[in-house]
C-alpha cells in the first residue's frame, strides 16, 4: 500500500466513475479496516466490480472514491432503496486506515448527503451492528446527524443485534451543516 | 388466464426449480393481486430471471412454485440474509386471486418455514406497508406467527410506514406448528 502520510498536503479529489481496478482497491481498503469478515471482503468487492460500465449495475450502486495523487484513501457505496420514493441506502463507507483520524470519513458522508439530496432523496440508512468492535461507527453515525430508527436483537447472530440510523436530509440543511 | 377453480380437487404441487417462464408467470400473477406498484411487479419478475440456471444467481434467490396439472397458483421468494449467520428473509409471497382463500399462501409460507430450518435458519423477516391496502398481509404474517420487530415512519413514502416481521424458526416448533 501507499502512503498517504507522505502526500498529506497534496489536494484531495472525489470521483464517481467507477474503475475495473477499483474492485480489488475497494477489496484491499476493506481487509485493512480488520473490522470486516471475508464473506464481507467479497461481497465489497463486488459490488464495485457490478457497477463498472459498460455492466448493467441493475441496483443502481453508486460509489465516490477519495483519493490524492491517485492513492486510493477511501469510498463510499449507496443507492436509492428499491421501492421507496425518496430513501437512500448506504452500503459502505470505508477509510485507509493509515490515514485516519483527517476527517476523510465525515467528508465522504457529507457528499454523499448532498449528491442523495440531489437526487431527490430525503432520507439515508446506515445499518450497523451493536458489537462493541463497531462502536467507533455508531457513534461515527450519531455524530454525522443519524437518528436510530430500529434494533433488532440477534440480527447478524446471536447476540449481534443489527442497528438501523436515519439521516433526514434536506437541501437547506445540509448545506447549514457543512 | 387458467381457471383454477376448476381443478379445485387435483393434487397441488410444490416445485423448486426456477425456469425461463416463471419470470412472465410471476409479473402476470403479481400483476393480477393487484397491490403492486409497475416497480414492484419488473423487480418480482427480474429477481425470478436472474435465478434461471445456469445464472450464477449471485444473491441466493430460492423460489417455491405452487400449481395445480401445471397452472400456476402462486409462488414464494426467500434467501439468506447476506451477512448474517441465520437470518433469512422473504422477498415475494403472492397468490392468484382467482384461488385465494384455499390456504394456499399458508401452504407456501410452511413449507418456507421448514427449508430454512432445514438451511439452518433461525428466522425469517418480512416487510410490508403500513399502508390501508396491505392490512391483510399484516394480519397474515401475525397469523403465521411472526412478531414484529421494527417500524421506520415515512421509508417507503410520505405516510408510507415500513413494518418489519420476524418468525423464530425452530426445528421442533415448526413441526408442532404444522
Amino acid at each position: 500500500m501507499s502512503n498517504p502520510a507522505i502526500a498529506r498536503n497534496l489536494p484531495l479529489t472525489l470521483r464517481e466513475t467507477v474503475c475495473e481496478s477499483d474492485g480489488e482497491a475497494v477489496r484491499r481498503l476493506v481487509a485493512a479496516t480488520g473490522v470486516f469478515s471475508a464473506e464481507e471482503i467479497t461481497v465489497a468487492g463486488a459490488l464495485v466490480e457490478e457497477a463498472v460500465p459498460p455492466r448493467p449495475n441493475p441496483e443502481g450502486y453508486r460509489f465516490i472514491f477519495l483519493e490524492r495523487e491517485g492513492h486510493f484513501l477511501g469510498y463510499v457505496c449507496y443507492a436509492r432503496t428499491p421501492l421507496t420514493s425518496h430513501s437512500h441506502d448506504l452500503y459502505w463507507l470505508a477509510v485507509d486506515p493509515a490515514c485516519q483520524g483527517q476527517g476523510h470519513a465525515r467528508l465522504l458522508m457529507e457528499e454523499t448527503f448532498r449528491r442523495v439530496v440531489a437526487l431527490g432523496g430525503k432520507y439515508l440508512f446506515a445499518e450497523t451492528s451493536g458489537m462493541p468492535q463497531y462502536k467507533p461507527a455508531r457513534g461515527f453515525y450519531k455524530a454525522a446527524g443519524y437518528e436510530e430508527a430500529a434494533v433488532i436483537p440477534d440480527f447478524y447472530k446471536p447476540g449481534d443485534a443489527k442497528h438501523t440510523y436515519r439521516r433526514t436530509l434536506s437541501a437547506n440543511r445540509t448545506e447549514n451543516d457543512n
